[in-house]
């Protein structure tokens, strides 16, 4: 890796750090210059605007998280697990979080909706890989027998990611696993008991 | 009401609307004098930082909030009833909003659970105000037999504020209330199915 895009890549490490606690509204260049080390033209010299660097920042961010959902997701072939592979990943943001600061989808969606489309457009295009991937998972368990046919997969979808974004939000505003802990569990409760059929 | 009183009630009122919109962090002063009309000296007249303003601005969104609560309450007795009154409280964020740029609390609680603990602190007392409501609605609708004796209070309040708060969220993100009905048309359901004892 060449030394530009080491430094590059400093920057996108730790601002997304700073932007997912602080809010990109409340972090200053001092801030980013602080954290990464560097002067102001120095991060000038790779990014144009805060801006710029709140995006890109978040594809670091959202980068961090898909890896980490591979990971639970992997190896798992059953559909249900495959879902549950989906709470896992929010579970982790309690003891071994993808990134510092709780969900970067929610708070840089929070902080963007009033303010910056173009941000926004980062968050809602995320929140659409999850629906789509639980839609998708939910289609192929009806076919291959593995969920009820009558699942609603939109409205499952919705669920799922409104209940667990909601969750580790409550967890992160109490200083506590069990909001999580209590929403997790009523999802696993009604998948097994709903949504599964039973071998 | 003294003209004093009134100048402090407008600069609350307005500044309520544009965090919850914009953050606190990305408001400045010049935003608050332009939505007020007053000049900085006349701002600092009442409150003596923004910090200061921030959280009786949080108090007055907070009031709204648990106004229009008291509305869809009255005068619903039966405990489940009581719980539906809660899910149209948050219906109405996406026809009629207690206040504009979503749901002040997870605004609030997102913005500053890594930099303004007194904040903080407000916006999980509202969350506890919800906790205990439901709390004590599920006690009293079990001791009334119109509740599943089993039914976990604290478990199925973690549920509705976590579902109900992402719900919020999503439909804000999506631009489209579709999130918000899928998510209440589940914890109606849910309700109905699962908690309520049939008479």
């Amino acid at each position: 890796m060449k030394r530009g895009e080491q430094t590059r890549n400093i920057i996108l490490e730790q601002t997304a750090i700073l932007f997912n606690k602080q809010g990109v509204a409340g972090t200053t260049m001092s801030d980013i210059m602080a954290v990464t080390g560097l002067q102001k033209g120095g991060i000038y010299n790779h990014f144009a605007s805060k801006d710029e660097l709140a995006l890109a920042a978040f594809d670091t961010a959202w980068g961090h998280v898909k890896e980490r959902f591979e990971q639970l997701l992997f190896p798992r072939q059953n559909s249900i697990d495959r879902l549950h592979a989906l709470l896992n990943l929010f579970l982790s943001y309690s003891d071994n979080p993808p990134i510092e600061g709780g969900c970067p989808v929610l708070n840089t969606a929070l902080e963007a909706d009033d303010t910056n489309p173009a941000l926004l457009d980062k968050a809602r295009g995320a929140i659409q890989e999850w629906r789509e991937f639980i839609v998708r998972t939910v289609e192929r368990g009806i076919k291959y027998g593995e969920l009820r046919p009558e699942t609603n997969a939109d409205m499952l979808a919705d669920m799922l990611v409104a209940s667990l974004e909601g969750a580790v939000a409550l967890s992160r505003i109490d200083r506590s696993v069990q909001p999580l802990e209590h929403v997790l569990s009523f999802l696993r409760n009604y998948l097994e008991r709903e949504v599964r059929i039973s071998s």
